[in-house]
């Protein structure tokens, strides 16, 4: 049995150094650390492609900077994501910003004011007439797209400021947005269709595209930072082709009443969506406060 | 100020009592009972359509049968889930069951024995086999759909069993999945694309359905059981035509990493999908245990 | 493998009838039905006997009769809980009552009102000054008590009003309250030291009471609705005497941080506190929502 | 309004900078951030004291040496712990130690083996012979104190290793454990009066020694990691006394169900526990992650 080594501070303590100690504590700590340790393997294995499922509003939330320090630096191989960090992430492309919340408005002052209120962060109304603005002026090009896939890329083709659309396109990191309909770039397009615009994505074909893309992979890691939408649809790729042999998962929803989001990955073994043999961990806790921890952590191990 | 009244239990009492008698107690009794009210207001008024977001694996769960009485009831007008609740439904229309897990057996004995666990549910693993063979033979027809909304109603003119599909159809319930892609009934259409049959579903086509069946209520209510994609696919209708005037969410996700599945419904108001005077309330409870009471009490109260 | 069996409601449906069906659903629906079959067994089980572990704020929250039922109709042969509890049940005792929370007023308006707040119920501050004439009034009797046990005997024996603590006294059902000095009758106590009054009360024998009863006692039951120090306390009385045969624990606590009150029960067989073979079941819910379900079915089903 | 700005990692970056720059994130982070800077203000502030509650088996959990750093810094003025951290303490100071889960033992075989579980922390059961020959020894010592508080001070000046027991002695920083008779130490006292030893043990003096420290204090600041008797001990007197200006809370209860635990520092207000214009933030956060955090900072900013 190993004993637990009590974490201690010195002035000016690296990060990674405290991840790395809290490996000999107990409870959440060390499920960071061993979170931390589970990615750098996956990542330093060259066989493995890492799928990573992004949920939530971490784009207003301030992690854009850390995602596509990932994107760059090829910890992330396949993407998956939510229509509202791309729409955040693309409302920030083009100019405009999120806010803190530091006056203590309520919900109907905000209203009034036009600003929409995501817990403690604050995002102008208006910007939904910008990027309208946007999609009128590019819609041409941005309809030539045949799947959710290729548009998002486009759209990253467009942007000129750096983002998580750019960088995916300019790395040709596969982007995949299964309910790209649920997001303000979903009303967008809706709102180019009423115009009398045309578009034909094939949502199927992402689902091929992706499945594809493990059965190339020789293994594949899952990370999934929330669950939703981007873990099932990771899910569900891994248990139709091959179980993940790395996991890592952040959230903070119960498991109990059932739900994917919540669920540990342990249960994906029996599914096959893990493998028997995997190394996995759940680590419970905001992913603003643990996304930039292990981020530290694995730039300091990664060359 | 209206004292707590405590409440007393006599044998033999109905839910609905219960339910009536948590009004003057604290805490999430009094949010249970809240919400009951807010839903039979919103029922009972006519001028007003209810909005239900269903997410979660509540099928699995066994909360199949509440569904479809709702939605025969006509309490519920516009149907809003997961790919997963629908796969799941659909698994029972063609005959196949949901079992209890009794048995202490672990994650890697069940996928040995071909059995994916759900929490402290189980499911053959081979029903996706006779899934398949379903889809196979009803291809032709299914694809004639030319939205995820008419398809989900071609499969629910097929089934043979009293289920959720097969009640929206019967009723002329529109029911939206907008992440389709992302379930057992997604990966079953890629399954055909790659036989080379043919579909052509424009996910865009649901965006303008279900704006204008808002646009054309009078009122709106919304209810949200659990979050995910279902709640924010009606959260972004509500916000680009009317905010609701009646708000109900039952959810165990906690509003501090910003995630929209544990957003209070407060916050809507600040995006106009809550209307500012709108009657609403929170209700954190597994939805496992909170429908039935609730059903339970609106079945007494609604004629 | 059993299935699951959807739950079906109908019009006037009771409670226990509800609670029953909920054993074939799954998640938090199936464990509020467990429960309630374990609390009914050890009840019913004359040989066992059921410590209650009461924590939270549930007088206020509206659940003072559901205990003082349970309290006669002998399900409870030991109750634990905290000062606070006995606070709340002491000053409605006295005539004084909590209040619902309407009307909007914000904490900074409370405290000008003087009117504290308790989530969604309130109280007037000015009851500690009505407690603390009480206090004074009776502390000549009060002082005898040598214990905190004898101490809450007798507080309950000066009571007019229907109450845990005259219900506790009346039925000479042992009420241990360990951290009798974090509350308001604390305070009260301490406030009578101050005017040079006397008391002597050996917390240490309460520890040696409580362990007693449970070496008395051929087969022992624990119900812990909360954690904090009443489950801690009766868990280490388990611990040093005899494992509990069955369990019930409803908690919103999450097991991760590592704490006793977000423990799942199952932790406590590696103490001894429960027995490896005992009935157990952790209850993932709200205590004013599970609570009065499960005091319905018991009602129902012991004579 | 402030813009939110991204936070961006680089190599070797210290904890300290990224916690000073989650201040412009959202969710979480931003908590994580504010509650750094409130401690930095109140340990800084030299006419304020802080009083910390410490629940949660967090000396287990690997946080000991954090806590000691802690007091030994002056940071902590006042000591308010459980029985449970205080047992814990005194097992690794008498030169026992707590053991990382490795194994997948599970509860029964960890009971056969006489190893006892906290999450992911393991104990051997043995070392209760081992204290409970520590306090034969030395309770003749022991049994001359007055107070809990006196009692653990002796406890402290016992102990050979470096402990939280031993340095609040060293430091004379008054240790406070209202439910100490809850505890594995409760037992052990227990143990020797049923070998008719005697001890007298006034809990209400330490209700009056803690309301003087608070009365003394020019300005007061709370700082809650886990809740329970521990944070509801300080806020009592708080409220008895003058309202804290300054506040921290980590924990990751629930406000819903009402529980003193997962009430928001907000709450305290209402009471006059926390002062109207103070300075607070709540932290949803396992305190293992939290705690090693804030700690890098304050020792950073705090000469």
């Amino acid at each position: 049995m190993e004993p637990i080594k009590h974490i201690k501070i010195t002035k000016g303590e690296k990060a990674s150094k405290i991840i790395k100690d809290m490996a000999s504590c107990g409870f959440g700590a060390r499920h960071l650390s061993q979170a931390t340790n589970i990615l750098e393997q996956s990542i330093k294995d060259k066989e493995c492609k890492l799928f990573l499922g992004f949920a939530g509003a971490l784009v207003p939330g301030g992690m854009k900077e850390i995602i596509i320090d990932m994107l760059e630096q090829n910890y992330i191989d396949i993407f998956v994501t939510t229509g509202a960090n791309l729409t955040h992430d693309l409302i920030e492309a083009l100019g405009f910003k999120h806010y803190k919340r530091t006056e203590k408005l309520d919900d109907k002052e905000l209203n009034k004011k036009g600003i929409d209120r995501i817990y403690n962060v604050l995002m102008k109304n208006q910007v939904y007439g910008k990027i309208e603005d946007f999609f009128t002026k590019n819609f041409n090009y941005l309809s030539k797209a045949k799947s959710p896939k290729e548009f998002l890329w486009k759209l990253g083709s467009l942007v000129k400021k750096r983002s998580i659309l750019q960088t995916c396109y300019k790395k040709k990191i596969p982007i995949f947005c299964p309910a790209l309909t649920d997001s303000g770039i979903g009303l967008m397009i809706w709102g180019q269709l009423i115009r009398k615009k045309k578009i034909n994505l094939d949502f199927f074909r992402d689902v091929h595209d992706i499945i594809e893309l493990s059965w190339q992979s020789k293994k594949t890691a899952v990370f999934y930072i929330g669950g939703g939408v981007p873990k099932n649809f990771i899910q569900q790729t891994m248990q139709f082709t091959r179980p993940a042999i790395y996991g890592v998962q952040i959230t903070t929803d119960r498991p109990e009443p059932g739900g994917s989001s919540g669920a540990p990955l342990k249960e994906g073994i029996s599914w096959g969506k893990m493998a028997a043999r995997a190394k996995f961990v759940d680590v419970f806790c905001d992913a603003t406060i643990a996304l930039p921890l292990i981020h530290a952590a694995l730039k300091d191990r990664i060359k």
